[in-house]
């Protein structure tokens, strides 16, 4: 499959249902903060720049985006305060693709000023916000402009489908019955990707810069251990029940595969030191619950789910299956979450461009 | 009026339809463009900044945004070749109100790159495009981090509706029949505005930094005359046959004016002057035919003036009044046309932030 098309597809990531479904990343986010609170308090003290140059990737137009950055800014102004220094510019990027809903994101910037009032009392220097449109496989900014780069729950999104699943058959991921080859072209897409990521990173960030980023991932070095498989997998059964009965093509079925990986902490940590620009400060493992993030539990999991696929289910199987597909998983995943107690698994690694 | 309304009222401004009608806009664009071209070269030969950074004010949405910058890039990349060296990174930020449709404008941005190759053969440095949402009239951008400013067909747009102007009753712009007091409130509004405005950018702008800016003005120091005023003039006169068969109320049109000012090329020298921050390096005047832009003539020039106050007048008369208004104005353009040849008289001035 095409970049592009993938790409296209992807922007359903960026889609406003998931903006509202997605206290999922709300809650990690929260969990993850403590790092990239350590991180930014750190840079801002060994560099203390003029400008605060922050660039937040794979953004989306909800207000997720507006909240980390409010975290960031507060955290860089406390640092800023104990180091009785004059309040440094900030310039904050937003990047998604190009497909994203920038105009939704740009109307509630103004909200943004009042928040951080709010946190900071008084304390509050000018901050100047720039929407950045395309593809964080790709350069998005110049050489060596930006001090802090942060990304939530945006990397373990793959650049295309990875070449090679043709044997991955009735499954949609990694899976306990995908075939060696399949474990193999997902791990290839996931190094050649998240290496291309970094090495684009390390020319766009200043000496001594941070990057944080959090992803889903696993603890276990088995690919197709149920802690990242299972909620695709509860997707995958209600499309084989419908090729069972008829109501999908098999060849449908079998040649469609997400484009995501989620790694172990051994697999990104060889990946940032073979490419050799950044130091691991930190990483983390953590879980949160399927249903931590509404009170309505199994259903808001249920949709979360749909919210980041929806599009490219419609665009491989055709929009009239949608609603019986996700109405089917809805069923599974109430059904299970009545008898167990599932959790993504998530990593933030914390690194500095190295000299 | 409050800031804020008025902001609102100009987001018609950069909509979908003034973009399709700005065949006006691109004919100003190609008329001063030898002066953009001189200045960004002389920037380039001066500084030499290994990432060039340039602001479009007021983009819009359409394509004309992205027809001055290719403009500006290739010319940039041909006074680099002149001077054999190396093509520099460019960061090109596209600056309109947050209600601009940033989307359209992102989603055109691929192509720019096809444009420029062909342009410019093979040799085609990295350019970087950022979407700033905001007013001119506040802060975009850090201190010191611009090397080059356009603006076309924006800055004669006031911040807000003069306060003042309760004597210009039947009027809707500066007239004829505008009593002196009207006039004053006007120009002082110009003068803040275009001070604030120059003002900020002075502080955006690096030493040695040039900017460039096209608006609409005169030639004459009378602000009353027929260069500049009649086209507000032909709106009035539909307004005004409405009030006289009571379709709209009397103190509807009294309380009613338009939030734009053209200034003559010594007021506009005056501010710059009194501002102190920049040096004047050329001031060139030039009219386009109201039907300069496209083959069907007349109804184009009132498809355009309709395209950039439609949303002013709809607020203020409500919706429901808006069709009759501009049905009228069309036939006034049309007959008017068929007897003389109305141009707008526009103003190009570059600068250069002194040190």
């Amino acid at each position: 499959m095409e970049l592009v098309q993938v790409l296209h597809m992807k922007e359903g990531v960026g889609d406003a249902s998931y903006a509202n479904n997605s206290g999922l990343q709300k809650t990690v986010i929260s969990k993850a903060k403590h790092v990239a609170e350590e991180a930014i308090t750190n840079l801002y003290c060994s560099i203390m720049p003029q400008c605060l140059r922050i660039a937040e990737l794979g953004c989306s137009s909800g207000p997720n985006a507006l909240f980390v950055i409010l975290e960031l800014v507060s955290t860089a102004y406390k640092a800023c305060q104990k180091l009785g220094r004059q309040l440094p510019e900030i310039q904050v990027f937003l990047n998604d693709l190009p497909g994203n809903d920038f105009n939704t994101l740009f109307k509630t910037i103004a909200k943004f000023q009042q928040n951080l009032s709010q946190e900071m009392g008084n304390g509050v220097g000018p901050c100047y916000f720039m929407g950045v449109p395309g593809s964080f496989y790709g350069r998005l900014f110049p050489n060596r402009s930006l001090h802090f780069v942060h990304s939530s729950y945006s990397v373990h999104w793959l650049s295309q489908v990875p070449p090679g699943l043709e044997d991955n058959k009735a499954n949609i991921f990694m899976s306990s019955s995908s075939p060696r080859s399949a474990l193999k072209a997902y791990y290839a897409q996931f190094q050649k990707d998240f290496s291309v990521f970094l090495k684009h990173r390390a020319e766009e960030i200043v000496e001594g810069g941070r990057m944080v980023v959090t992803i889903m991932g696993r603890r276990s070095e088995d690919p197709t251990s149920k802690e990242c498989c299972y909620s695709w997998e509860l997707l995958a059964l209600a499309l084989r029940d419908m090729v069972s009965e008829g109501l999908i093509e098999e060849e449908k079925l079998d040649s469609f595969n997400i484009p995501q990986y989620t790694p172990s902490p051994t697999e990104m940590k060889l990946e940032i030191e073979k490419e050799g620009s950044f130091v691991v400060d930190q990483l983390e493992v953590f879980e949160v619950d399927w249903d931590c993030y509404e009170s309505d539990g199994p259903c808001n999991a249920a949709k979360c789910m749909r919210a980041v696929s929806e599009s490219m289910f419609a665009s491989h199987f055709g929009s009239g299956i949608i609603e019986e597909v996700f109405r089917r998983h809805r069923e599974i995943v109430v059904d299970r979450m009545s008898k167990e107690k599932p959790q993504y698994v998530n990593l933030v690694v914390s690194m500095t461009r190295s000299g």
